[in-house]
């Protein structure tokens, strides 16, 4: 992260997500986690922090007025524990109200362009992907899965925007980049106001979970619909920013770019295990230091193990942070107790993955039928 | 023109066409013509001066192997006489040999994006224009003509290249411009790139006809060509370049975005001939002046309607020519009798084309089923 600038693209850690209110215009989640009757655990563990405009997703809650959940995929392997987050999220908060439907874009393009991925390859990792977040609770009545490269409506979009958006707008937001990334950014803020065409339905509140490092996403998505609002009626985008899970390799974030720093909820149990008990920890140099200072939990990619994902609940995840800093905890009998919770994980999720494996393939031909017969 | 670019978007006129030799390496034109068995009006009246590659569709006549033509249109009204002048290039490269296919993309997402035009008008005006180059001669089974808006292949080129071209390399041919315009160049760089793809056949030479101030998009297309060989085996596209049309108002070339600078095959004959009468010319003060100098057919517009377009031969252009420059010629009957083959041919023109408004519709039926089919 640059002075003052949030990259979307890069892998460094945020040290300060304070710092992201003042400087960015991040608001704070807090003052709105009363108004939801079951906060989901990312909201009660603290790692949901900030959010712009979530109210307007409350409000549809409440006023049962319909509302959607978006965000992405590239889809270039298995879900990594970062797509896990957001597909947690996107499950979360479809599952506030009947009148939310989530919306999941394959980036399929992109997985081509800058991975050299077939769309024939993608498009059967994108049928894993989809039935790892059915298995994670996505309700598939709910939902529209797209591939971008199928999406005319979403590239139409991109090319409207690439018009009224301003270069300087976009060095603002991203820096100086290579053209294809800012081209990227115009469709994905084509996926983000997609949902609010007429066809499928007109403006509503859109809501899309990221982590904190894709803020800059959301203002272009939220600048654009602005821009275009006397064209289209956009509401702006709701956003909702998780905090970014710390790499196992103790260096920046956690990252489908670096496979050492996390894992994929498909790598043989083995390996995942050996990772987890591989891991940078936050504990001291000595036991008795450890004993004697506690650990740290908030410099623990171990300790985010269980508090993003793992722990099987709240008091749960709490115990541990305790423990740790309390100095009764150590590294070593941490660290196995995570791989056993990350194993038994993996192990439930790749059964009911396979049992999904064909709705995966249903909702996707659904989706495109509903897709076709919207833009006509 | 800036001292050292080429401006596709722009509305000045080209003065020196031999310095686009010099400068950008576009080739001259006149050593290429012996090998046509009968060159075109343009190539024959100095219209076309210069090309690149051009030897490569010369040979696929010669022996008999499959090429392309390539061009577009941004459906925005009628066919205006530039378009024309593409359109007639199209058809005199098409007629060369059974091998030669069309390739004519309708830029709908561009009338879109910069004319707010929505796709059901566009689409409208396009079924006009496909009528209108079916008119000058466009052997329809030879032609696959495609929206834009529909055309994922292209979209998904455009976006490939967006990641292996530089901004660099943009800016190095285009200059700094709105992002809007480097995509749209990309997205045409895909245009003019996939009669090369796989499923249409594969490698082959395509020719595309062009205005001297589209000369940037050729590069453009040619750079990538050679940058995605390895990928696609592309051959670089072949160019031949136009002059441009000066403006009946005096003032740069003749531009769509100009009206009064032209007129489309559409217009009411009254009002074309009002505007032919009123033209700028390359006249001098006063009749005796110009009997004893002559009159400068090398600047008159009036003289390009003849050159370009309606002299019937090319004898009568010549004619017209030297009777002008000999001083034989006055202003005033010179327009009357320009304006009266102009009347003539929209008048024929007009008839032809609304006889062939049904063939221009089946001809988009049968292109998109052809590129479907295609891509699968």
């Amino acid at each position: 992260m640059d002075k003052d600038r949030l990259d979307p693209w890069g892998t460094s850690a945020i040290k300060d997500y304070s710092r992201l209110q003042s400087e960015f215009g991040i608001e704070p989640l807090a003052p709105l986690v009363p108004r939801f009757k079951k906060p989901s655990p990312h909201m009660r563990r603290g790692i949901d922090f900030g959010q712009r405009d979530l109210a307007r997703i409350v409000e549809a809650v409440e006023r049962n007025k319909p509302y959607a959940v978006m965000s992405g995929i590239k889809p270039t392997g298995d879900f990594h524990l970062g797509t896990k987050m957001t597909a947690d999220d996107m499950v979360y908060f479809q599952s506030l109200s009947k009148k939310g439907t989530v919306f999941y874009a394959i980036a399929d393009v992109e997985a081509y362009a800058d991975n050299g991925l077939s769309f024939e390859q993608t498009a059967k990792t994108a049928v894993r992907n989809v039935a790892d977040i059915l298995a994670l609770g996505l309700d598939p009545d709910r939902a529209v899965v797209y591939f971008q490269s199928e999406e005319l409506k979403v590239m139409r979009l991109g090319i409207v925007f690439s018009r009224g958006v301003t270069n300087n707008m976009l060095r603002a937001i991203y820096g100086e980049r290579q053209i294809g990334l800012y081209m990227a950014a115009l469709f994905q803020a084509g996926d983000i106001l997609m949902p609010q065409l007429p066809e499928l339905g007109g403006p509503k509140p859109v809501l899309v979970p990221v982590g904190a490092d894709q803020d800059p996403h959301i203002r272009l998505a939220r600048d654009l619909a602005a821009r275009y609002h006397d064209d289209f009626g956009f509401v702006p985008p709701s956003s909702i920013y998780h905090k970014l899970e710390r790499g196992l390799t103790g260096s920046g974030k956690m990252s489908k770019r670096e496979p050492a720093s996390g894992f994929t909820l498909e790598e043989a149990p083995a390996v995942v295990s050996k990772k987890v008990l591989a891991s940078f920890t936050g504990g001291r140099a000595t036991i008795e230091e450890q004993r004697r200072l506690g650990g740290q939990p908030d410099i623990c990619p171990v300790f985010d193990l269980y508090n993003f994902h793992f722990a099987p609940d709240n008091e749960y995840a709490t115990r541990v942070y305790q423990e740790c800093a309390g100095g009764i905890r150590m590294c070593g009998e941490c660290k196995q107790e995570a791989a056993t919770l990350v194993k038994e994980f993996l192990v439930q999720h790749r059964k009911k993955r396979t049992a999904l494996m064909k709705d995966a393939e249903e909702l996707l031909v659904k989706s495109r039928r509903y897709l076709i017969s919207a833009g006509k």
